[in-house]
Protein backbone atom coordinates (compact mmCIF):
# COMPACT_ATOMS: atom_id res chain seq x y z
CA UNK A 1 0.00 0.00 0.00
CA UNK A 2 1.32 3.28 -1.17
CA UNK A 3 1.28 6.23 1.99
CA UNK A 4 0.89 9.61 1.89
CA UNK A 5 4.75 10.30 1.60
CA UNK A 6 5.15 8.39 -1.70
CA UNK A 7 2.21 10.41 -3.53
CA UNK A 8 3.28 13.39 -4.42
CA UNK A 9 6.76 12.37 -5.27
CA UNK A 10 8.17 12.54 -9.09
CA UNK A 11 7.68 9.33 -10.70
CA UNK A 12 11.46 9.14 -11.35
CA UNK A 13 12.79 8.92 -7.72
CA UNK A 14 9.78 5.77 -6.89
CA UNK A 15 12.10 2.86 -7.23
CA UNK A 16 11.61 0.55 -10.51
CA UNK A 17 9.38 3.33 -12.26
CA UNK A 18 11.37 4.53 -14.84
CA UNK A 19 11.64 8.16 -15.41
CA UNK A 20 8.19 9.36 -17.62
CA UNK A 21 8.38 11.34 -20.72
CA UNK A 22 7.33 14.55 -20.61
CA UNK A 23 3.65 14.93 -21.27
CA UNK A 24 3.06 16.47 -24.58
CA UNK A 25 -0.23 19.06 -24.02
CA UNK A 26 -2.53 20.55 -26.77
CA UNK A 27 -5.30 22.93 -26.38
CA UNK A 28 -7.56 20.30 -26.95
CA UNK A 29 -6.56 18.49 -23.87
CA UNK A 30 -7.74 21.21 -21.23
CA UNK A 31 -10.98 20.62 -19.77
CA UNK A 32 -10.72 24.07 -17.23
CA UNK A 33 -7.76 26.63 -17.21
CA UNK A 34 -5.57 24.38 -15.22
CA UNK A 35 -7.30 20.79 -15.88
CA UNK A 36 -6.40 18.42 -18.77
CA UNK A 37 -7.86 15.16 -19.74
CA UNK A 38 -6.23 11.92 -21.83
CA UNK A 39 -7.57 9.33 -23.65
CA UNK A 40 -5.28 8.52 -25.75
CA UNK A 41 -1.59 7.07 -26.55
CA UNK A 42 -0.32 9.35 -23.73
CA UNK A 43 -2.99 7.23 -21.04
CA UNK A 44 -1.85 4.21 -23.05
CA UNK A 45 1.69 4.59 -22.08
CA UNK A 46 1.22 5.91 -18.80
CA UNK A 47 -1.13 2.57 -17.87
CA UNK A 48 1.49 0.45 -19.51
CA UNK A 49 4.60 1.41 -18.60
CA UNK A 50 4.76 4.46 -15.98
CA UNK A 51 1.65 2.78 -13.52
CA UNK A 52 1.79 6.25 -11.67
CA UNK A 53 -1.20 6.61 -8.90
CA UNK A 54 -3.22 9.58 -8.09
CA UNK A 55 -1.23 12.26 -6.24
CA UNK A 56 1.99 11.58 -8.24
CA UNK A 57 3.31 14.69 -10.07
CA UNK A 58 4.35 14.31 -13.62
CA UNK A 59 6.03 16.26 -16.22
CA UNK A 60 3.74 18.35 -18.54
CA UNK A 61 4.68 20.80 -21.56
CA UNK A 62 2.33 23.29 -23.73
CA UNK A 63 3.03 22.40 -27.55
CA UNK A 64 4.99 24.78 -28.51
CA UNK A 65 5.06 26.65 -25.16
CA UNK A 66 6.05 26.16 -21.34
CA UNK A 67 7.11 22.69 -19.75
CA UNK A 68 6.30 22.62 -15.71
CA UNK A 69 4.16 19.78 -13.47
CA UNK A 70 0.88 17.92 -13.68
CA UNK A 71 -0.59 16.66 -10.53
CA UNK A 72 -2.61 13.12 -11.53
CA UNK A 73 -6.22 13.66 -10.02
CA UNK A 74 -7.92 10.75 -11.14
CA UNK A 75 -6.81 7.64 -13.51
CA UNK A 76 -8.61 4.55 -15.26
CA UNK A 77 -8.36 2.48 -18.24
CA UNK A 78 -10.69 4.91 -20.06
CA UNK A 79 -8.88 8.85 -19.18
CA UNK A 80 -6.60 9.92 -16.77
CA UNK A 81 -7.40 13.71 -15.27
CA UNK A 82 -3.98 15.99 -14.22
CA UNK A 83 -4.31 19.49 -12.74
CA UNK A 84 -1.26 21.29 -14.68
CA UNK A 85 0.58 24.12 -14.09
CA UNK A 86 3.55 25.26 -16.33
CA UNK A 87 6.88 27.44 -15.01
CA UNK A 88 9.63 26.75 -17.04
CA UNK A 89 10.99 26.94 -20.47
CA UNK A 90 11.95 23.95 -22.44
CA UNK A 91 15.36 23.65 -23.17
CA UNK A 92 17.30 25.63 -26.35
CA UNK A 93 16.95 24.41 -29.95
CA UNK A 94 19.74 23.45 -31.54
CA UNK A 95 21.00 26.56 -34.29
CA UNK A 96 20.40 24.62 -37.57
CA UNK A 97 18.65 23.68 -40.41
CA UNK A 98 19.15 20.32 -41.32
CA UNK A 99 18.61 18.94 -44.85
CA UNK A 100 18.42 15.56 -45.18
CA UNK A 101 17.62 13.27 -48.32
CA UNK A 102 14.49 11.46 -47.64
CA UNK A 103 15.39 8.00 -45.67
CA UNK A 104 13.09 4.74 -46.35
CA UNK A 105 10.02 4.83 -44.07
CA UNK A 106 11.31 2.54 -41.04
CA UNK A 107 14.59 4.69 -41.26
CA UNK A 108 12.61 7.85 -41.31
CA UNK A 109 10.16 7.48 -37.76
CA UNK A 110 13.76 6.81 -35.80
CA UNK A 111 15.08 9.60 -37.20
CA UNK A 112 12.51 12.23 -37.13
CA UNK A 113 12.62 10.96 -33.37
CA UNK A 114 16.14 11.54 -32.99
CA UNK A 115 16.96 14.55 -34.05
CA UNK A 116 13.58 16.01 -32.46
CA UNK A 117 14.68 15.08 -29.37
CA UNK A 118 18.34 16.68 -30.15
CA UNK A 119 16.90 19.76 -30.59
CA UNK A 120 16.45 20.48 -34.40
CA UNK A 121 13.50 22.89 -35.58
CA UNK A 122 14.31 23.52 -39.13
CA UNK A 123 13.69 19.76 -40.97
CA UNK A 124 13.80 19.96 -44.98
CA UNK A 125 13.52 16.66 -46.22
CA UNK A 126 14.62 16.43 -49.96
CA UNK A 127 14.91 14.12 -52.69
CA UNK A 128 18.22 12.90 -54.44
CA UNK A 129 19.38 10.22 -56.80
CA UNK A 130 19.56 7.35 -54.14
CA UNK A 131 16.09 8.28 -52.43
CA UNK A 132 13.92 5.40 -53.95
CA UNK A 133 10.65 7.19 -55.79
CA UNK A 134 8.63 4.69 -53.49
CA UNK A 135 9.82 6.45 -50.36
CA UNK A 136 7.59 9.42 -51.35
CA UNK A 137 4.76 7.66 -51.19
CA UNK A 138 4.93 6.69 -47.52
CA UNK A 139 1.86 7.24 -45.35
CA UNK A 140 4.46 8.25 -42.93
CA UNK A 141 5.06 11.65 -44.64
CA UNK A 142 1.38 12.44 -44.09
CA UNK A 143 1.73 15.88 -42.33
CA UNK A 144 0.20 13.94 -38.91
CA UNK A 145 2.70 10.91 -39.24
CA UNK A 146 5.12 13.08 -38.81
CA UNK A 147 4.13 15.10 -36.45
CA UNK A 148 3.34 12.10 -34.15
CA UNK A 149 7.22 11.28 -34.42
CA UNK A 150 8.37 14.88 -33.63
CA UNK A 151 6.35 14.51 -30.42
CA UNK A 152 7.47 11.55 -29.56
CA UNK A 153 11.51 12.76 -29.70
CA UNK A 154 9.93 15.85 -27.87
CA UNK A 155 8.36 14.18 -25.24
CA UNK A 156 11.83 12.55 -24.77
CA UNK A 157 13.94 15.29 -24.43
CA UNK A 158 11.59 17.10 -22.35
CA UNK A 159 11.04 19.90 -25.32
CA UNK A 160 7.74 21.21 -26.36
CA UNK A 161 8.83 23.02 -29.93
CA UNK A 162 7.68 21.16 -33.00
CA UNK A 163 9.68 21.30 -35.54
CA UNK A 164 9.10 22.68 -38.84
CA UNK A 165 9.12 19.65 -41.84
CA UNK A 166 9.64 21.09 -45.78
CA UNK A 167 9.36 18.00 -48.05
CA UNK A 168 11.00 18.52 -51.36
CA UNK A 169 10.29 16.24 -54.09
CA UNK A 170 12.65 17.87 -56.48
CA UNK A 171 16.65 17.91 -55.49
CA UNK A 172 17.63 20.54 -58.48
CA UNK A 173 14.84 23.25 -57.94
CA UNK A 174 15.37 22.88 -54.13
CA UNK A 175 19.11 23.48 -54.70
CA UNK A 176 19.26 26.23 -56.95
CA UNK A 177 16.20 28.20 -56.01
CA UNK A 178 15.65 27.47 -52.20
CA UNK A 179 19.28 26.35 -50.86
CA UNK A 180 21.48 29.27 -51.51
CA UNK A 181 19.36 31.54 -49.06
CA UNK A 182 18.82 29.09 -46.58
CA UNK A 183 22.53 28.67 -46.08
CA UNK A 184 23.41 32.70 -46.45
CA UNK A 185 25.36 34.01 -43.82
CA UNK A 186 25.61 30.07 -42.03
CA UNK A 187 27.68 27.74 -41.30
CA UNK A 188 27.22 25.78 -44.21
CA UNK A 189 28.17 22.22 -44.27
CA UNK A 190 27.81 19.14 -46.64
CA UNK A 191 28.34 15.75 -44.89
CA UNK A 192 30.08 13.96 -47.56
CA UNK A 193 33.45 11.77 -47.10
CA UNK A 194 35.07 12.48 -50.19
CA UNK A 195 37.47 15.58 -50.56
CA UNK A 196 36.24 17.19 -47.26
CA UNK A 197 37.77 18.86 -44.38
CA UNK A 198 37.15 17.64 -40.59
CA UNK A 199 34.48 18.31 -38.91
CA UNK A 200 34.18 21.85 -37.77
CA UNK A 201 34.97 22.99 -33.70
CA UNK A 202 31.52 23.00 -31.60
CA UNK A 203 30.23 26.64 -32.34
CA UNK A 204 26.45 28.16 -31.59
CA UNK A 205 26.81 30.12 -35.10
CA UNK A 206 23.65 29.45 -37.45
CA UNK A 207 24.04 26.64 -38.94
CA UNK A 208 23.08 24.21 -41.80
CA UNK A 209 23.85 20.90 -42.44
CA UNK A 210 23.05 18.53 -45.13
CA UNK A 211 22.99 14.92 -44.97
CA UNK A 212 23.28 12.25 -48.02
CA UNK A 213 21.25 9.09 -48.34
CA UNK A 214 22.64 5.95 -47.66
CA UNK A 215 25.26 5.07 -50.51
CA UNK A 216 25.77 8.98 -50.32
CA UNK A 217 24.94 11.79 -52.80
CA UNK A 218 25.94 11.59 -56.59
CA UNK A 219 28.66 13.44 -57.76
CA UNK A 220 26.09 15.85 -59.21
CA UNK A 221 24.65 16.45 -56.56
CA UNK A 222 27.86 17.29 -54.49
CA UNK A 223 28.74 19.58 -57.36
CA UNK A 224 24.97 21.35 -56.73
CA UNK A 225 25.03 21.45 -53.02
CA UNK A 226 28.92 23.19 -53.28
CA UNK A 227 27.47 26.14 -55.91
CA UNK A 228 24.43 26.22 -53.69
CA UNK A 229 27.36 27.49 -51.19
CA UNK A 230 28.18 24.65 -48.75
CA UNK A 231 31.53 22.57 -48.00
CA UNK A 232 32.10 18.98 -47.30
CA UNK A 233 33.21 17.54 -43.75
CA UNK A 234 34.44 14.43 -42.77
CA UNK A 235 33.99 12.30 -39.58
CA UNK A 236 37.48 10.48 -40.44
CA UNK A 237 37.99 7.10 -41.66
CA UNK A 238 35.22 5.26 -41.14
CA UNK A 239 31.54 5.57 -42.67
CA UNK A 240 28.47 5.54 -40.91
CA UNK A 241 25.20 5.21 -41.53
CA UNK A 242 23.00 8.31 -41.22
CA UNK A 243 21.03 6.92 -38.26
CA UNK A 244 24.89 7.36 -36.53
CA UNK A 245 25.94 10.04 -37.96
CA UNK A 246 23.62 12.57 -37.63
CA UNK A 247 23.99 12.48 -33.35
CA UNK A 248 27.81 12.17 -34.48
CA UNK A 249 27.40 15.59 -36.76
CA UNK A 250 25.12 17.31 -34.01
CA UNK A 251 27.58 16.57 -30.62
CA UNK A 252 30.72 17.62 -32.90
CA UNK A 253 28.88 21.16 -34.39
CA UNK A 254 27.23 22.19 -31.38
CA UNK A 255 28.48 22.61 -27.70
CA UNK A 256 25.43 21.79 -26.19
CA UNK A 257 25.54 18.11 -25.70
CA UNK A 258 27.34 18.53 -22.33
CA UNK B 1 27.96 -1.35 -73.04
CA UNK B 2 30.44 -0.91 -70.67
CA UNK B 3 33.88 -0.19 -72.00
CA UNK B 4 37.31 -0.77 -70.34
CA UNK B 5 37.81 2.57 -69.32
CA UNK B 6 35.09 2.04 -66.38
CA UNK B 7 35.63 -1.40 -65.81
CA UNK B 8 38.01 -1.32 -63.39
CA UNK B 9 37.35 1.43 -61.66
CA UNK B 10 36.00 1.56 -57.75
CA UNK B 11 31.92 1.09 -58.09
CA UNK B 12 31.71 4.38 -55.57
CA UNK B 13 32.51 5.79 -58.59
CA UNK B 14 30.42 4.53 -61.28
CA UNK B 15 27.51 7.52 -60.80
CA UNK B 16 24.03 6.02 -59.91
CA UNK B 17 26.17 2.82 -57.62
CA UNK B 18 26.34 3.47 -54.38
CA UNK B 19 29.37 3.25 -52.44
CA UNK B 20 29.83 -0.14 -51.72
CA UNK B 21 30.52 -1.49 -48.45
CA UNK B 22 33.68 -3.25 -47.78
CA UNK B 23 32.96 -7.28 -48.07
CA UNK B 24 34.52 -9.10 -44.94
CA UNK B 25 36.27 -12.18 -46.02
CA UNK B 26 37.25 -15.26 -44.04
CA UNK B 27 39.82 -18.61 -44.07
CA UNK B 28 36.54 -20.23 -45.25
CA UNK B 29 36.10 -18.27 -48.51
CA UNK B 30 39.54 -18.77 -49.77
CA UNK B 31 39.81 -21.35 -52.93
CA UNK B 32 43.26 -20.46 -53.94
CA UNK B 33 46.05 -18.19 -51.62
CA UNK B 34 44.23 -14.96 -53.21
CA UNK B 35 41.15 -16.13 -54.80
CA UNK B 36 37.52 -16.17 -52.69
CA UNK B 37 33.88 -17.59 -53.70
CA UNK B 38 30.66 -15.61 -51.89
CA UNK B 39 27.54 -17.70 -51.79
CA UNK B 40 25.78 -16.17 -48.62
CA UNK B 41 24.65 -12.99 -48.18
CA UNK B 42 27.57 -11.18 -49.80
CA UNK B 43 26.53 -12.38 -52.69
CA UNK B 44 23.09 -11.08 -52.26
CA UNK B 45 23.87 -7.97 -51.17
CA UNK B 46 26.33 -7.56 -54.74
CA UNK B 47 23.20 -9.05 -56.94
CA UNK B 48 20.32 -6.98 -55.37
CA UNK B 49 22.13 -3.35 -54.28
CA UNK B 50 25.08 -2.87 -55.75
CA UNK B 51 25.81 -5.24 -59.66
CA UNK B 52 29.01 -5.15 -60.37
CA UNK B 53 30.38 -6.35 -63.21
CA UNK B 54 33.53 -8.57 -63.74
CA UNK B 55 36.49 -6.29 -63.86
CA UNK B 56 35.41 -4.33 -60.85
CA UNK B 57 37.48 -3.87 -57.87
CA UNK B 58 35.54 -3.80 -54.88
CA UNK B 59 36.84 -3.28 -51.23
CA UNK B 60 37.24 -6.44 -49.16
CA UNK B 61 38.75 -6.80 -45.79
CA UNK B 62 40.10 -10.30 -43.93
CA UNK B 63 38.65 -10.65 -40.56
CA UNK B 64 40.50 -9.28 -37.99
CA UNK B 65 43.00 -8.78 -40.46
CA UNK B 66 44.11 -5.68 -43.51
CA UNK B 67 41.83 -4.28 -45.55
CA UNK B 68 42.62 -4.39 -49.40
CA UNK B 69 40.74 -4.40 -52.53
CA UNK B 70 39.14 -7.61 -54.84
CA UNK B 71 38.67 -7.01 -58.51
CA UNK B 72 35.79 -9.59 -59.37
CA UNK B 73 36.26 -12.46 -61.58
CA UNK B 74 32.86 -13.54 -62.28
CA UNK B 75 29.36 -13.02 -60.55
CA UNK B 76 26.21 -15.34 -61.60
CA UNK B 77 23.19 -15.71 -59.25
CA UNK B 78 25.04 -18.94 -57.51
CA UNK B 79 28.63 -17.32 -56.98
CA UNK B 80 30.87 -14.47 -57.03
CA UNK B 81 35.06 -14.85 -57.40
CA UNK B 82 37.02 -12.63 -56.42
CA UNK B 83 41.54 -11.94 -57.03
CA UNK B 84 41.79 -10.22 -53.43
CA UNK B 85 45.10 -8.11 -52.02
CA UNK B 86 45.48 -6.83 -49.09
CA UNK B 87 47.47 -3.92 -48.61
CA UNK B 88 46.51 -1.55 -45.50
CA UNK B 89 45.80 -1.28 -41.61
CA UNK B 90 41.57 -1.40 -40.71
CA UNK B 91 41.13 2.02 -39.05
CA UNK B 92 41.79 2.45 -35.60
CA UNK B 93 40.28 1.62 -32.44
CA UNK B 94 38.55 3.64 -29.76
CA UNK B 95 40.46 2.76 -26.51
CA UNK B 96 37.48 2.01 -24.65
CA UNK B 97 35.09 -0.28 -23.20
CA UNK B 98 31.30 0.06 -23.45
CA UNK B 99 29.16 -1.55 -20.68
CA UNK B 100 25.57 -1.24 -21.86
CA UNK B 101 22.12 -2.39 -20.60
CA UNK B 102 21.18 -4.94 -22.55
CA UNK B 103 18.71 -3.63 -24.76
CA UNK B 104 15.39 -4.32 -25.92
CA UNK B 105 15.80 -6.82 -28.87
CA UNK B 106 15.05 -4.58 -31.85
CA UNK B 107 17.15 -2.37 -30.46
CA UNK B 108 20.33 -4.75 -29.77
CA UNK B 109 20.64 -5.69 -33.65
CA UNK B 110 20.97 -1.94 -34.43
CA UNK B 111 22.73 -0.75 -31.29
CA UNK B 112 25.61 -3.68 -31.99
CA UNK B 113 25.92 -2.36 -35.76
CA UNK B 114 26.13 0.85 -34.53
CA UNK B 115 28.75 0.58 -31.93
CA UNK B 116 30.87 -1.78 -34.50
CA UNK B 117 30.79 1.07 -36.88
CA UNK B 118 32.09 3.35 -34.67
CA UNK B 119 35.29 1.07 -33.52
CA UNK B 120 33.89 -0.12 -30.05
CA UNK B 121 36.25 -3.27 -29.31
CA UNK B 122 35.18 -4.36 -25.78
CA UNK B 123 31.52 -4.75 -25.02
CA UNK B 124 29.83 -5.61 -22.03
CA UNK B 125 26.37 -6.66 -22.25
CA UNK B 126 25.02 -6.36 -18.76
CA UNK B 127 21.41 -6.75 -16.26
CA UNK B 128 19.82 -4.41 -14.98
CA UNK B 129 16.76 -3.56 -12.85
CA UNK B 130 15.05 -2.06 -15.60
CA UNK B 131 16.10 -4.62 -18.36
CA UNK B 132 12.70 -6.76 -19.01
CA UNK B 133 14.02 -10.79 -18.03
CA UNK B 134 12.71 -12.46 -21.54
CA UNK B 135 15.62 -10.28 -23.17
CA UNK B 136 17.94 -12.85 -21.94
CA UNK B 137 16.13 -15.53 -23.69
CA UNK B 138 16.34 -13.74 -27.22
CA UNK B 139 18.15 -16.00 -30.45
CA UNK B 140 19.81 -12.51 -31.04
CA UNK B 141 22.09 -13.00 -28.41
CA UNK B 142 23.36 -16.13 -29.94
CA UNK B 143 27.04 -16.06 -30.71
CA UNK B 144 25.90 -16.17 -34.47
CA UNK B 145 23.75 -13.51 -34.44
CA UNK B 146 25.76 -11.44 -32.26
CA UNK B 147 28.12 -11.88 -34.75
CA UNK B 148 26.42 -10.99 -37.74
CA UNK B 149 25.10 -7.42 -36.53
CA UNK B 150 28.77 -6.98 -35.73
CA UNK B 151 29.75 -7.73 -39.07
CA UNK B 152 27.32 -5.53 -40.31
CA UNK B 153 28.64 -2.50 -38.48
CA UNK B 154 32.31 -3.73 -39.68
CA UNK B 155 31.30 -3.50 -43.25
CA UNK B 156 29.77 -0.18 -42.78
CA UNK B 157 32.49 1.59 -41.44
CA UNK B 158 35.16 -0.13 -43.47
CA UNK B 159 36.44 -2.42 -40.67
CA UNK B 160 37.74 -5.82 -40.06
CA UNK B 161 38.49 -6.22 -36.48
CA UNK B 162 35.47 -8.20 -34.61
CA UNK B 163 34.42 -6.38 -31.46
CA UNK B 164 34.55 -8.61 -28.20
CA UNK B 165 30.92 -9.46 -26.62
CA UNK B 166 30.62 -10.08 -23.02
CA UNK B 167 27.18 -11.14 -21.51
CA UNK B 168 26.18 -10.90 -17.80
CA UNK B 169 23.09 -11.49 -16.96
CA UNK B 170 23.83 -10.63 -13.07
CA UNK B 171 24.53 -7.17 -11.91
CA UNK B 172 25.52 -7.29 -8.92
CA UNK B 173 28.85 -9.87 -9.22
CA UNK B 174 29.75 -7.88 -12.94
CA UNK B 175 30.05 -4.59 -10.62
CA UNK B 176 31.26 -5.68 -7.59
CA UNK B 177 33.50 -8.36 -8.61
CA UNK B 178 34.72 -7.52 -12.06
CA UNK B 179 33.98 -3.89 -13.25
CA UNK B 180 36.43 -2.31 -10.40
CA UNK B 181 39.52 -3.71 -12.17
CA UNK B 182 37.75 -3.02 -15.77
CA UNK B 183 37.53 0.90 -14.88
CA UNK B 184 40.74 0.89 -12.98
CA UNK B 185 43.27 3.21 -14.30
CA UNK B 186 40.87 4.54 -16.73
CA UNK B 187 38.56 7.44 -17.32
CA UNK B 188 35.75 5.65 -15.99
CA UNK B 189 32.12 7.18 -16.64
CA UNK B 190 28.99 6.71 -16.12
CA UNK B 191 26.07 8.27 -18.58
CA UNK B 192 23.51 9.49 -15.79
CA UNK B 193 21.78 12.46 -16.11
CA UNK B 194 21.25 13.07 -12.49
CA UNK B 195 24.01 14.61 -10.25
CA UNK B 196 26.57 14.68 -13.26
CA UNK B 197 29.44 16.57 -14.16
CA UNK B 198 29.39 17.80 -17.94
CA UNK B 199 30.48 15.36 -20.67
CA UNK B 200 34.45 15.72 -20.39
CA UNK B 201 36.60 17.20 -23.48
CA UNK B 202 37.71 14.65 -26.47
CA UNK B 203 40.58 12.00 -25.23
CA UNK B 204 42.44 9.02 -26.55
CA UNK B 205 42.64 8.29 -22.59
CA UNK B 206 41.81 4.65 -22.10
CA UNK B 207 38.34 4.96 -21.29
CA UNK B 208 35.41 3.22 -19.57
CA UNK B 209 31.80 4.32 -20.20
CA UNK B 210 28.69 2.56 -18.41
CA UNK B 211 24.86 3.63 -20.28
CA UNK B 212 21.71 2.41 -18.88
CA UNK B 213 18.53 1.09 -20.37
CA UNK B 214 15.87 3.11 -21.46
CA UNK B 215 14.31 5.03 -18.27
CA UNK B 216 18.10 4.67 -16.69
CA UNK B 217 19.74 2.74 -14.04
CA UNK B 218 17.84 2.74 -10.39
CA UNK B 219 19.58 4.05 -7.70
CA UNK B 220 20.67 1.18 -6.21
CA UNK B 221 22.68 0.40 -9.41
CA UNK B 222 24.03 3.74 -9.70
CA UNK B 223 25.61 4.01 -6.00
CA UNK B 224 27.22 0.56 -7.03
CA UNK B 225 28.73 1.80 -10.12
CA UNK B 226 30.04 4.60 -8.97
CA UNK B 227 31.42 2.57 -5.97
CA UNK B 228 33.63 0.74 -8.35
CA UNK B 229 35.09 3.84 -9.51
CA UNK B 230 32.73 5.49 -12.43
CA UNK B 231 31.76 9.01 -12.07
CA UNK B 232 28.40 10.10 -13.52
CA UNK B 233 28.17 12.40 -16.68
CA UNK B 234 25.49 14.22 -18.63
CA UNK B 235 24.59 15.57 -22.16
CA UNK B 236 22.78 18.93 -20.99
CA UNK B 237 19.19 19.19 -20.63
CA UNK B 238 18.27 17.14 -22.97
CA UNK B 239 17.35 12.78 -22.42
CA UNK B 240 18.22 10.90 -25.14
CA UNK B 241 17.13 7.54 -26.16
CA UNK B 242 20.09 4.81 -25.87
CA UNK B 243 20.44 4.79 -29.79
CA UNK B 244 21.49 8.98 -29.85
CA UNK B 245 22.81 8.87 -26.90
CA UNK B 246 26.07 6.17 -27.41
CA UNK B 247 26.70 7.70 -30.54
CA UNK B 248 26.65 11.25 -28.97
CA UNK B 249 28.90 10.17 -26.17
CA UNK B 250 31.42 8.23 -28.06
CA UNK B 251 31.67 11.63 -30.49
CA UNK B 252 32.34 13.68 -27.45
CA UNK B 253 34.98 11.61 -25.66
CA UNK B 254 37.06 10.81 -28.69
CA UNK B 255 38.91 12.65 -30.94
CA UNK B 256 38.62 10.37 -34.32
CA UNK B 257 35.18 11.29 -35.86
CA UNK B 258 36.64 15.09 -37.22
Amino acid sequence: MRTAAVSGTIAASVPGAPRMNLILLTQADFVADDRVVLRDRRLTHMLEVHQPTAGDTLRVGMLNGEVGQGQLLSLDPLSAELAVRFNQAPPCALPMSLVLALPRPKMLKRTLQSIASMGVKDIWLINSYRVDKSYWGSPLLSEEAIQEQLMLGLEQAGDTVLPQVHLRKRFKPFVEDELPALAANKRALLAHPYNASPCPAPSTAPTLLAVGPEGGFIQYEVDKLIAAGLSPIHLGPRILRVETAVPVLLAKLFPVFA
